[in-house]
């Protein structure tokens, strides 16, 4: 053996202190490895299907079979010590002189460009609750400030992975109903205030976009990409509806049909084939996307200020009625598909396909 | 000679047991041969312009102007007898083993897909009132079983040649009028089951598509092609107005002034230019398109089928009273036309045109 | 010196004699050396930003520094007789025996076709009060002549090159709010006469557009253009807000991303962009244009007349309501945006640009 129960403790506060959450699979594993440490091999009653945290869980620990708790324990201070390291590597993209205020944003104002950076790269952007409220309130900051334009984009290689699939691990003290109540209005509020910006919003989509970050694309003025960007929104397979206004908006973006695929079949989309389809306005090779991107929104920025923010309203303020009612005919929808024995279904099948080693 | 008159009587029989109604082209030779044999050459007054059918075969008769009784014999048999050896061959598509209650519909419920075929190879499965019941029938089933998706497609080289324009020489009692209002409700009551089918409706165009068969896609949720597919809507020239809500959807799928080329100016497009106007949604080559598209929709069926039927109707309900507006509009509008004398005119002609050999 | 003073004043007498109104900016230059010619240097206070006319003479006459009234005189001269040769070409596009009662335009009736030209070549067909009053003359007369189809095009290198910049520095003796609400009122009652127009209304685009001559094609049913036209619409950059129902024409064929790009921030289109786009429905050889073209509307205008107004109208007429909705919205906001500062600025400095050698 090569490591002693001193490197096992070491190795359980070093999980404590990660800069980083782990992804859903790797605190699977640590889980079931930490229990095989300490208990040995799973003995506790398989919970019920409806109950997919604790059935995610027992899956985890189960797999584990008879590994004896020393193999265990090994296992766990590697995989501990694997992530470490990853900690010190610099998030390289964020200019150090800027002072946020936000966890998991990035918030700049220059040039009169508000620029709003989603800034959880290790979770490829992923969408916690943290940042939904955060995102909101940078939104809220941007319609009051000074800046002629404001705009949303990703560091490190994703634009954003979607909804982190954590929040639906969180059930309220409430219960299921509760939660699934909480998130629908959460996400509500959240939609909304996309539909009620002001001023021209651009989308620098600086990967790939999955879910929820697709979908909010239709309320967006700008969408510019780099060529590297995919445009994903996997719901059925999930058991679950589009949002964003995506039912109302991908049909009138890209036809019926093509929506169709994208929000009902999971259609994967290249940025070419998004910017063929209307979702994305233009593409730029990566290699040059930032500088591109960034010359011509400079050019924008310099417009007359309110002769934007008016010209904008004009062509959005006449479906805002419409959007409102789509938001919330969304939210109910998913709402009850998130209580439904086909979305935990999918869900449990989708979290355990992603913990097996 | 080389006919008897037993041949004649032959013929004549031969004529009533006909596996399939022959076109309207070939009716009406048909009867100009076999009255110019029995009677010889026209004798009775033009029938006014209205009267559209006894004018086309009074065309008919007269056209074969001082033809002789026998040489007009000779040629009825002959045309009947290039009729009769067509019947015996097979119509190999239809699996063998499947037990239809349909008479112009093959319909089959497997791996979750319910499969609708146009089964009127013969006349390009043109739509006759017979065919325009059980398309209801059919879509009130599928709507009802326990398949997650509904596919429509045709037999043989075409999808779908349209309304069958026999069905606007069958005026009944009512006169004119109520004919032109019993057609107008029963394509209001049709293009509804449409719009009202839940889950998610696939076209499979196998072959060229006229008529409601095209003004018809905008209400599906994918549409396929092969790329032998062609769309045409010829209604201008037939002095009839747009159906199917394609007076709504045509402009929404592919911008006004492209609907309005297919709509009112009669342009017929290949399955590449509808595909890049969103009307379809991918082409693929004729020759892997079965077994391409299959996969394809054997992959979505197995989707989560509630989830599926949700997010269709979340798309589309939002919509839905538009397009009972819509429809009960365009059959308004195409009743009108019906009784126009620029309409009968035009549909005349057309049947004069086709009549000529 | 090569001119006498009677060079000047024939000179003088010449720019009365004009057959077309010249450019603002060789306006601006005619009066700035005309003052330094007769008065010198500038000597009188520089006018308020607001009263731009006479800022805009002010900076033109002041440019002029302490030119000398000799040279501004001789200036004078050779500028005006660079004007008087172009008025003795001919204005050959248009067909000699045709008798116009319109001063701006040339509208013939021929083959079942209304054909309403642009005809002030020489400023770009820039529509200026008096053509904005005859193209809605024109408008109704060819709603009710027996024409089947009305087409728009224009004489010369341009389609249009959209609102006379003159109509801005005609203000009104009631002052700039009376100015501008007269303005809005006109623009709307202009809008609404191609929203309210019958029968099918083709764009001939054969050269470039700009301004409202590009945001009205959204009510046009077809367009045509040579591959030399462009389209666009800088009106940010003039401080102004979108007219001619493009706030919701646009995005409804373009999608709302590539509407906002042009509407807001001045991406001009190429041809073969605006086809790709859905603003125009096809594109021909600028060589071939007049021909193909013509050979096609001739082919449209032989359909069934009363089929094509009923077609058209059964696709327009189900958002006629919405189209004077967003009309009205988008002249109130344009008034708004024509007494703003921001606005006044930006005609201002266009102006000065426009007028500095």
């Amino acid at each position: 053996m090569q490591f002693s129960q001193e490197d096992f403790e070491k190795a359980k506060e070093q999980v404590n202190l990660l800069q980083d959450e782990p992804s859903d699979d790797i605190k699977l594993k640590l889980y079931a490895l930490y229990k095989q440490a300490t208990v040995g091999s799973c003995n506790i009653p398989k919970p019920s299907m409806l109950d997919f945290v604790n059935k995610a869980k027992w899956d985890a620990w189960n797999s584990l079979g008879s590994m004896t708790p020393d193999n265990a324990r090994q296992s766990y201070i590697e995989l501990v010590s694997s992530l470490v390291p990853t900690e010190t590597s610099p998030v390289n993209e964020i200019p150090p002189g800027s002072k946020s205020i936000y966890e998991t944003l990035e918030v700049t104002i220059k040039d009169n460009i508000t620029k709003i950076i989603l800034n959880r790269p290790k979770r490829k952007n992923a969408i916690n609750v943290k940042m939904y409220n955060e995102i909101m309130k940078a939104l809220e900051e941007a319609a009051n400030d000074d800046s002629a334009i404001a705009v949303l984009t990703g560091n490190g290689d994703y634009y954003c992975s979607g909804n982190d699939l954590n929040n639906f691990t969180q059930v309220s003290p409430g219960g299921m109903e509760e939660s699934a109540k909480n998130s629908a209005e959460m996400l509500k509020k959240f939609v909304q205030h996309f539909i009620d910006f002001p001023k021209p919003l651009i989308a620098m989509v600086n990967g790939p976009a999955v879910g929820i970050s697709v979908t909010l694309l239709g309320l967006f003025d700008i969408v510019y990409a780099t060529d590297q960007a995919t445009f994903h929104t996997p719901f059925s397979n999930l058991g679950q509806s589009p949002e964003g206004c995506s039912s109302y908006t991908f049909p009138k973006i890209m036809g019926l049909t093509k929506a169709t695929e994208m929000l009902l079949f999971n259609k994967k989309l290249t940025a070419a084939e998004a910017c063929s389809q209307g979702l994305v306005t233009e593409v730029f090779p990566d290699s040059t996307f930032q500088k591109e991107v960034w010359a011509r929104l400079k050019a924008y920025a310099n417009l007359p200020k309110k002769t934007l923010t008016v010209s904008k309203q004009l062509i959005r303020n006449m479906e805002k009625e419409k959007l409102y009612e789509v938001n919330s005919q969304e939210c109910e929808c998913l709402m009850e598909r998130w209580l439904s024995e086909e979305c935990m279904n999918a869900v449990m099948s989708f979290i355990q396909k992603k913990s097996k080693l």
